[in-house]
């Protein structure tokens, strides 16, 4: 734990284990668990909304080190479905992205999808890709709110 | 084969020859070729650049009509990355989408990530989440561009 460059040092169960982790940690500021839910692989891949798309955990931690630094984020996952093989889960949801700006707080919608492979160190992140979404995402199976993360 | 709802009738022995057919069937407008590269399974899911995200066969087939009907797409793909698991391939790559226009050929750049499983009838994509790339996408990795697939 906290080499701040390997994945090592947590074994996750179950892909949904790994996802919390990541959102737990965005919450927390912790860049260190943020970098444990990733895989200890440089083929893993980051795209932020609208931005170069990332390769390896060298270029993916300086991005959220980047983020991290103007503080937490509180982002709910809705509208969550999951596609699972035997050894990889394909995860897309909805994030609702709260952030405090010069004119108090506001949300932002983003379509994310986030990929996990089971290795010897159990459930990680190989992919998470967030963009843009539709103005009425945020709109759509109100019901799922009750499954949020936080 | 052209059932219009149904992913069968061919068989991709690899996640690569699966992606193949999905953008020649583009660039042919050939809705039933592109449909039967989907799995059959009501899981799937296709993110158009800002749009709201479309799950299983009946939303996603009613997209690529709508689209299709102004015509074929020509995509190239550069930047090419797979990440495989057994059952699953994910593949990330940057869309360089031309399109006619009042004012000529103009192109668009979109990250894309396709998924792919593997089941009893060969590999067949289970994810398509394209979103608008960073402006200066389209120029990394030139080298890349040799890769394309048309």
């Amino acid at each position: 734990m906290g080499t701040g460059t390997s994945g090592a040092g947590s074994v996750f169960a179950s892909p949904l284990e790994a996802e919390q982790a990541f959102y737990d940690a965005l919450v927390k500021a912790d860049l260190e668990a943020l970098m444990r839910v990733w895989a200890d692989d440089e083929d893993i891949v980051c795209i932020h909304p609208g931005d170069v798309r990332l390769t390896g955990l060298h270029q993916i931690r300086q991005s959220w080190q980047q983020i991290l630094q103007h503080g937490s984020l509180t982002i709910e996952l809705t509208r969550r479905h999951t596609m699972q093989t035997v050894m990889s889960s394909t995860h897309c949801s909805i994030e609702c992205i709260t952030v405090r700006g010069p004119e108090g707080l506001q949300q932002a919608y983003c379509d994310v999808t986030n990929v996990f492979h089971k290795g010897r160190a159990g459930w990680r992140m190989v992919l998470h890709h967030a963009s843009p979404a539709a103005p009425q995402a945020g709109l759509h199976d109100a019901q799922d709110f009750a499954g949020t993360l936080h």
